[in-house]
């Protein structure tokens, strides 16, 4: 176990009286264990008490080799795990439920009658998870950095016009030649009319002279993953996109600057959204700022114009505002990675955002 | 909405005195609807209810172009989905709920007092799934004749030895050039001792001469799953490899033989299994002898030593015994679809079973 980030998980549980909770999410569980189980529609389950009572379900089909310093029972597929797991359980007590439990779980515990009240727990590992450790940090580091030599190795082929299922593939075997586990999401490789068309999905089209090119690519790299976009542009570039590109780049410039702590979730996105809507593109502006990211590249806590939440250190988030002219065929943005310290924030990105103009070879 | 199927769940569900049942498995929506709607973490329920009064809950980032003959009331992010859809349920009476929805959406539901009780509807959706209409066996037909195609277009690339790894890919262009929407699971391509270990993962592996290969693949048309597997030997096969696969070959005989209606599934188990026990490898056949299949290549309904249902016409599952001998690297399975008919079962699949030594080109 991860003892540290138990122990905030457990003080949180404490200060809302829950004095049980059932963790159930793969990757929740791996962020307070360090064991990654995937057991599919089986039941998996992290019991965490707050009397230090904490148990184990795995189902026997996975087994685990190492000892991760909490107690496991194994069941198999002819034994009803979650009436097992009602012994590790207080019945007359609160249990705090993992948002994403499939339903048939929460119904047969509460048929058996376990839990006094059950509530949704997972508001609690997530806020913690939104909190990143000196670990997890480190590990957000050296996934950004993989993420810049990725960018400047994917260009070249971007120059050369490829279509954009031939670029989406090409991304994914350069993330593997630098030793990541996969992509963190789609990567979003999109000329033209595509770049401005944030539901475009990857399809044959191929760059021509004048094109911006959206490449909006992540990896995942010890668990942990990367989230970057550029905007570039094919052979040439004229005014009107040109300008765009400069108030993106200003926009964003201005949500990394509204990035400290104190300051709420929203002041980031209001940042870049009031800068668009001053310069007139208001409009095309269609998406929140930017997600939370960490083990996975959309955690909780949105940088949204509504998100009242304050900003802490520690926090890792995307700010990455975007401009949209379907009819004009111009679509940019750029997003970086912060982490949130003591007085502002660190970009985890290095790789230029000067408006590039590579030579054209398709 | 596909009404025939809609009316064998409602009169299933009179039957248990549910008048209400949330459906949100984009698959069982899929099934009842024909829509393929895909929400990811985000609310999405087909309200059935007995007395004809259907509604559906889709957010407003899905929007329908057809009308499939339900009332839709679409939501957005920042509206509460289960309180708008409590208006389409009755508060006072039962609820059957999807065992896959994720526990968040039920513990709100609860927290407003919708509902007199909560029970896992899922069995009714699984059970009227469970057995095929005309419009499905026709799909199933069409997908396995194309898996049939596609095991042999195979069979050159795995004589000349390629990495699995190599043969993971090919399978999967296969698929594609057949107008496959994909696999309809991660096609297992395992030589020698990795074809003897069923949790064996696909890698680098190349064949050799005298090697076992074990083809177990499947691939999605029109949206109904195909399901095969065939055991081939590489330039030549010894007495004991051959032994083996006619065990094993004769097992799968005998399974089909015991697929008909009135059999209980652990009938079709059984058949294969006392076989395989008979002929002293009982130990070696690791697994169950096969699964439902449909829409998703596994669906529920396990053809197991411990399924007492009785098999009923228009059901369609896999009959797949094997056998695997790790420490002499012999691993033999064998797989077809079947579909029930009135006096017996029609195989889906048309490939020989008859052992096959291809040239070793490697």
């Amino acid at each position: 176990m991860k003892i540290e980030r138990v122990e905030r998980i457990l003080s949180k549980m404490k200060e809302q009286e829950m004095p049980q909770m059932i963790v159930s999410d793969p990757v929740a569980i791996f962020y307070l264990t360090g064991q990654w189980i995937v057991p599919g529609e089986r039941l998996l389950a992290l019991v965490l008490r707050t009397d230090g009572k904490h148990h184990m379900m795995i189902n026997k089909l996975f087994p685990q080799q190492e000892d991760f310093g909490v107690d496991i029972t194994y069941y198999d597929d002819i034994e009803d795990g979650v009436e097992i797991m009602t012994q590790f359980l207080e019945a007359d007590k609160p249990v705090g439920i993992d948002k994403i439990w499939p339903s048939h779980f929460l119904l047969r515990l509460q048929e058996l009658g376990c839990g006094s009240k059950f509530v949704n727990g997972s508001q609690i590992v997530d806020k913690v998870r939104q909190i990143k450790d000196e670990e997890e940090k480190e590990l957000l580091r050296i996934s950004s950095r993989i993420n810049d030599e990725v960018m400047a190795e994917l260009i070249p082929y971007a120059q050369k016009g490829l279509p954009e299922t031939e670029l989406n593939k090409i991304v994914r075997d350069i993330y593997t030649k630098h030793g990541c586990e996969g992509v963190s999401f789609d990567p979003i490789t999109a000329y033209e009319k595509n770049a401005a068309d944030p539901h475009h999905v990857t399809d044959g089209t191929v760059g021509k002279k004048g094109d911006c090119v959206i490449l909006d690519i992540g990896g995942m790299k010890d668990n942990y993953a990367s989230d970057m976009t550029r905007t570039i542009f094919l052979g040439e570039v004229n005014d009107r996109q040109k300008e765009i590109y400069e108030i993106v780049k200003e926009a964003q410039r201005r949500g990394i600057e509204a990035s400290k702590p104190g300051n709420k979730m929203k002041d980031v996105d209001l940042a870049c959204r009031n800068y668009i809507e001053e310069m007139g593109f208001g409009e095309y502006f269609t998406h929140r700022t930017g997600h939370s990211c960490g083990i996975e590249d959309h955690e909780w806590g949105d940088v949204s114009s509504v998100n009242e939440d304050i900003i802490e250190v520690g926090q890792c988030f995307s700010i990455e505002p975007g401009i949209y002219l379907y009819d004009e065929g111009i679509g940019v943005r750029i997003e970086d990675l912060v982490i949130i310290t003591d007085d502002g924030c660190e970009v985890l990105n290095d790789f230029t955002k000067d408006l590039i103009v590579v030579p054209f070879e398709g």
